[in-house]
């Protein structure tokens, strides 16, 4: 026995500590890892942007992402509000991406939009269609935000959010449910006979009962669901019975017995309904705050199923890429990680805005949906608090004493603590037509946010 | 400076080791408190009550607790389904008492109650009706339950729910609201009037609705309600969303479109709304616990406003009370403790059946309602399982890594550790016809546990 161990403090690799311990050293372990992933050019860069004309723009995009009050004031036809909308375009999730390059489950979903729009009767006419006469735009370019594939065509009913502070708008599908649909790439009859209800019944009685109220506080309807077990990305539960609850009275006053009762049964068979509006919510607090000159903030994190891309307010529309990653998932019965497409969708601008996966610990029922433990949820959000501005005064979490949303992701806090944002997501199956095979945990690509530092640190230079 | 100081092991009050650290010892605190509050003729009681019968009987009650599931299956009025109400009778909350000995709010209740029957057409009538011609029983003799006062009279609706398990039913008023409100003990003529239109419009709508359904499993909401920061006691945010959203649907199908909106109205303004579904579940899965030989187990936690009153399974219908104690609590703005009457209502049913205080760690933002703080609601349910029998198999709390709920309170664990039940409650003014001053948190005199304890040692004696 050794009588007199060794003392050690061991900084870094957990390992080295253990060898010592194996022969009988005390060993502490001191969670250290080199800033900036030990790269020099990036330490460098780091230093440039230590700089108040940095912070002092960063605490301009907090305030005003957390003064954003998004309301809900109508439904419309994409074609009637969606700037830029045109025949012949096609909105998809994520940052651009052409046809060829693109992944199964989008490409099944723009199959299912054209033969929806009467622009294509088969899926090989559409696939056509698809190659030689449609324009691909991201949404996010067109105030726009969908979740997974994210196909928004010409005659789908999108909800319109106003940000009552700064005035810009920004536009969302309606929620199909789960199971087979266009969002995951599923095109069958099914898929599109809904579509077309929700074309036809849906968006309509939502929008005369829209209409009737004075609008939708979605602000204060996140902030009371992250009070009741929602994050707002994968878990909607409250948000969307809150919701129900709010709107079904002006259903009742505007629309015939009938319809009423099969949009609630809808809206009520669908605990994800509210994610459309969590999400266009986040993304007009998100836009409010682009193009903040000198600014490190992230305004948009969102991917295309192949590339994972963000922006950040100081650069403007520029997107940063990098191939996106596999998703660590819960799987459905009869499917496992070989069936699933790599991260998809703009749903990401849920964490951009400091809640879905940053707001994991007021939510640990859903470890159940998207996987890992009740511990690791409240992990995710404390370490969230490394690499953002500030805490949302709005969104509170009872879990950690009525402390705010870790709000307003810093690249400049990502690259020197290497700490990536956790995201929690649902999962596509690869192939085209599928649909939703899980869902689970996934981080970044750490070069999207190398890339955005390094333009950053050059553009304060130029 | 003392070099080689007293290590020392304080056990129990901690000041004693407090004055010996401040003379530089090392004390080591152990939370100890003598058995049964030190009593001898107590700690004997338990030692006889320390045999496998109890054990048995506890675990055949906790199995017939949790394995009830009580069905929201109508709506009607009181004198149409509630055991022995006959005109003439008006139930009250928690034990038998008089209306000599009725608190203030119980009492304002009842005047109220008088004047909506057409019994008495003045508060002064009213008070001679109650002296000389009212029969008052407990709700809980009756299969019912009632929040605060917890006045039922003939024509007030009622809901019916059906123990699908065993087949018991229980019973329970609709909840008004909230400010002046009958069951606070206001009786103005805004909440004769809101009764009557309880009774005209919402008890029918509600009837033909779930008539039109197949009922509603109020367990499963309830499990769901936990899962969204709801305890089902003093919170009931989700819980209300949920019922809402199920019901919906049915009211649009089965009534007119403005009695359908105002009906919706009332529900969605009053996130108590659900407590009165709440707490009859609670009593349909007790009342099937009740009455098994032998057991320890409370099966009725209840207060007129002047006693706390317990039943114990293995002592059947006997009543154990002793004077309510006052609420520590967050008052509305120009009221304070001196307006406060002590602990009154059924709705400790929800405590008694393992939800509501037993749940709080579930529900973190209930304590910006009733005080306390998010640690302090995470203690209380973890001293709940130091008193009861077992974990709720279907109750889970995420919080607690989706442990079940802490069910069955055994009088012998109550006695033997001195932890009493945690319950959260509203406060009713002290004077009849005032309503609501706040909410917080009180715990059951400790003597309501040693009679029932005393009462069973003495039982299984003879």
């Amino acid at each position: 026995m050794n009588e007199t161990p060794f003392r050690v403090i061991n900084v870094g690799i957990p390992t080295f500590g253990e060898t010592l311990r194996q022969q009988g050293a005390h060993v502490a372990d001191v969670d250290w890892k080199p800033p900036a992933w030990g790269d020099p050019a990036l330490i460098e860069y780091l230093e440039r942007l230590e700089q108040p004309a940095v912070d002092q723009a960063n605490a301009q995009v907090f305030e005003r992402i957390t003064t954003s009050r998004p309301h809900l004031v109508g439904v419309a036809r994409a074609s009637e509000v969606v700037p830029g909308m045109r025949p012949g375009v096609i909105l998809h999730a994520g940052p651009p991406v052409s046809w060829e390059q693109m992944c199964g489950p989008m490409r099944g979903a723009v199959l299912g939009a054209l033969i929806y729009e009467g622009w294509a009767d088969t899926p090989a006419a559409a696939e056509e269609v698809a190659r030689s006469q449609v324009e691909f735009r991201p949404c996010h370019e067109h105030d726009t935000v969908g979740p997974m594939a994210g196909i928004v065509s010409w005659s789908m009913p999108v909800f319109i959010l106003e940000n009552k502070t700064f005035g810009n708008r920004a536009y969302c599908t309606l929620n199909e449910g789960l199971g087979k649909v266009l969002r995951y790439g599923a095109y069958s009859r099914e898929v599109i006979d809904r579509l077309k209800w929700m074309e036809d019944e849906l968006g309509p009685a939502l929008g005369r009962a829209i209409q009737e109220s004075e609008g939708l506080d979605v602000r204060a309807t996140i902030a009371q669901a992250l009070h009741m077990g929602d994050e707002c990305h994968n878990r909607n539960k409250a948000g969307t019975a809150l919701f129900l609850k709010w709107i079904a009275p002006y259903l009742a006053e505007t629309t015939d017995p009938g319809t009423a009762s099969r949009v609630m049964r809808f809206i009520a068979s669908n605990d994800h309904f509210f994610l459309n509006l969590s999400m266009p919510c986040c993304k007009a607090m998100m836009d409010a705050a682009s193009n903040v000159p000198h600014s490190s903030v992230v305004t948009t994190m969102a991917r295309n199923g192949r590339e994972f891309g963000i922006r950040v307010s100081g650069t403007g529309n520029t997107w940063f890429t990098a191939p996106a990653s596999s998703v660590r998932g819960l799987y459905f019965p009869g499917f496992g990680p070989e069936d699933a497409n790599p991260d998809i969708g703009d749903s990401t601008i849920t964490e951009t805005a400091g809640i879905g996966g940053f707001a994991m610990a007021g939510a640990p029922a859903i470890v159940q949906f998207v996987g890992g433990t009740v511990h690791d949820a409240f992990a995710y959000t404390r370490a969230m608090y490394e690499i953002t501005v500030g805490e949302h005064p709005v969104y509170t979490l009872p879990n950690l004493d009525f402390r705010g949303t870790p709000t307003g992701i810093d690249v400049r806090k990502v690259v020197s603590t290497g700490i990536l944002p956790h995201i929690n997501t649902g999962i596509a199956h690869k192939l085209a037509g599928v649909g939703q095979v899980g869902a689970g945990l996934v981080n970044p690509p750490r070069e999207v946010f190398i890339k955005a530092l390094t333009a950053l640190a050059e553009y304060l230079r130029g």
